[in-house]
């Protein structure tokens, strides 16, 4: 039989020059004395894609898509070609691949194509005689052998879809952060590196801004229960965050993280006519603009009028408003309010599944810090709460305390951290 | 029926900037205006490829072969992707390709294989479907599916290769000089661009150090009888040099072009003993060191010992006397002479075939001018002398003024070129 396999993905900080391209190639060396296969993916050097997409722009306002693939695919190739040359060079039986070679086939949807098969032949032959294959992330090619790109995150993708297709035991995610957190750590000092995370806690804190792993990514590893771990590629050290399945017979934390999202707005139009239909008067216009709304609050009428307030992502706001503005005046509002100094802060927990009481406890942490709450929105493992701008540090730091999430659940010790921590969660 | 293919060749100067690019593109509009098929093949943007191989060479003292041809291989395609967005935008219907999409087969000898085979099926599809193909030269894939390179000038070798298998009236090579010259610009004011030349012709002079183009492609050229046309991407005159077959019914100059190779130096062992296998002790050595012998004199025997010259390439100078030395101890020569100021001056001309004399003209010009012939060497079609290093411009002014080089050999008026002329011949 042969030996267990691990999926290492290296993103593009980590693998940003020759100085780290010899130290991933280190790391590696270490793995594999511990005998077992390894299959490494790799990201364009940091920099790398933006320079190619700016190129691709400054010859073409809308650069056809086949063609920005065929160019951005390059910069990964380029990582794969010289992290193999670095493992040879130590002694390890290196060989780099494209997306084509690992047999990554995809549909047709160029710049964002979706993985149709992996054809795993060549890999698993090249494995067996003992390479450590080293995968130029991020790219496919279609039926057409055209090459084809997975879209933002993509080489996370092509290293969890390898995993899943290769039966690896686990997939880890090297960057420049050494796991998930509690909380930003450049907003909360006391933050956690988490040991574990759930796929549904990750995805939440993924959709809610956290940026070190991407949905997709995580959609695929829950799908297929594919265990990924996220460590940086900058400390010695060897922990991380195990992103798995929850376990119904451990105890969980009843929360695990805490979100603090600026990128928010809101808009209030006053005195609306309560009126059927005038809903789909206000939020159609935005639809058939691509802006998408995230809380909708609308208070309760007064003699046939009502206030409504929406958020929506900070950076949309004023074409949004241009469209409110037009909106106002047919359906007769009075006023319309726009309001960027507002955030939006998040708990996500699988515990509150089985714990009640986690509103209650926020609000009374808020209150009690005099911070007024302006929207709230929750789902099964989620609670989130708008609130002023001015307020977000307090707020971040008063829940973090209020739910004690600086002391790990169980038993080990909460040993403080001193690796790099930059936005995590 | 299909309509006429012309195959264009861009190299590294002429696409070496998005600028540079975006002129590319402006002028493959106006061809294909013309009404005519287009496939053009690009080199990498000048520096890129060196810029590559220095990362290669800084993580391995000796790079795989394998991983550099898929590292290189980058260069071609960032261009084929950019140079194809500069036609869309200009609204003509490019697509850009790889090696192994326009179907470039090759062996598996990594950074410098031959082609095997050019699978045409997708190529002539998408060029009756009235496509641009903008091809990445330079690479092709093996049998295993593994990217490789053709070497140096492999861009020149693909665009040729191409231009055989699809049937192009003609293979057009871009650079940044406007032809093939008489003698080189810098050296001789008077240089006349050349409007024809004869493979034979053309591939004595790229041995003999032209730049021009690489022999490999020339000979590719000349085996498929394949119109070579050489033209530059940087000015607006459409006129190059055509390589082509020799016409017999046409009236040949009796020569065509003069060389000056200052890449030349000279070894000199005095007193060998003059017995037989001395020769091989010489140099045999050399050989073992892959050290390149060019020319070889040997003076008459006086008293059983002779004199013993030839040249090889400057930059193996030291070397080679190193090995000299030692030889000379063991084959009991008294002295070994080394002389780095020394140039080669050839004259070529395929109508040396008919014409005697030429050779004696070369001795009697060089002679009147006072200029001492150290060595010759003869082929059919070309003259070598090496002369002393601080002849060398009046020997070849001498040479061009004596065969009256600056003037056409046909009735067209001969008009004085304005374009660049750079190191040609």
């Amino acid at each position: 039989m042969s030996k267990p396999l691990i999926v290492q993905k290296y993103g593009g900080t980590s693998v940003g020059t020759l100085e780290r391209i010899e130290h991933v190639a280190d790391r590696i060396v270490k793995t594999r004395k511990s005998g077992i296969d390894i299959l490494v993916v790799v990201s364009a050097m940091a920099g790398e894609t933006n320079k190619l997409l700016e190129m691709a722009r400054s010859l073409s306002q809308n650069p056809a898509r086949r063609e920005v693939d065929l160019l951005l695919s390059s910069g990964e190739r380029i990582s794969a070609a010289l992290l193999a040359l670095a493992l040879q060079t130590r002694g390890i039986p290196a060989l780099s691949m494209t997306g084509r070679q690992i047999g990554m086939q995809t549909d047709s949807t160029h710049t964002r194509a979706r993985i149709t098969n992996i054809d795993t032949q060549r890999a698993r032959k090249l494995l067996e005689e003992n390479h450590v294959l080293v995968v130029a992330g991020f790219q496919g090619i279609n039926a057409e052998g055209d090459v084809t790109t997975l879209g933002r995150g993509g080489s996370d993708t092509s290293a969890v879809a390898l995993a899943v297709a290769l039966g690896a035991r686990q997939c880890e995610i090297y960057t420049d952060v050494d796991g998930v957190y509690t909380a930003d750590p450049r907003m909360v000092p006391q933050a956690r590196r988490l040991d574990v995370v759930s796929y549904d806690e990750m995805l939440e804190m993924a959709s809610l801004g956290a940026k070190v792993l991407q949905i997709r990514c995580v959609e695929f590893a829950h799908k297929y229960k594919m265990p990924l771990i996220v460590k940086s590629s900058f400390t010695e050290e060897d922990k991380g965050t195990l992103i798995c399945e929850e376990d119904p017979k451990m105890e969980q934390p009843v929360v695990s993280g805490i979100m603090c999202d600026k990128n928010q707005a809101k808009i209030t139009l006053k005195e609306v006519p309560d009126q059927p239909g005038i809903a789909a008067n206000i939020f159609e216009p935005l639809a058939s603009a691509s802006i998408s709304v995230d809380m909708i609050i609308q208070n309760v009428s007064e003699q046939g009028h009502t206030d409504l307030s929406f958020t929506l992502a900070r950076e949309e706001l004023d074409e949004a408003m241009v469209i409110m503005n037009k909106v106002a005046k047919n359906i007769h509002a009075t006023q319309v309010i726009a309001d960027a100094k507002i955030v939006k802060i998040s708990i996500v927990g699988a515990g509150m599944r089985s714990h009640s009481g986690v509103a209650a406890k926020i609000f009374k942490t808020l209150s009690a810090n005099d911070i007024n709450i302006l929207m709230i929105s929750t789902s099964e493992i989620k609670v989130s709460c708008i609130v002023e701008q001015k307020h977000s540090r307090l707020a971040v730091n008063a829940l973090h305390d209020a739910f004690d999430m600086a002391s790990k659940p169980a038993k080990k010790s909460a040993k403080k951290k001193t690796a790099k921590k930059v936005r995590v969660v």
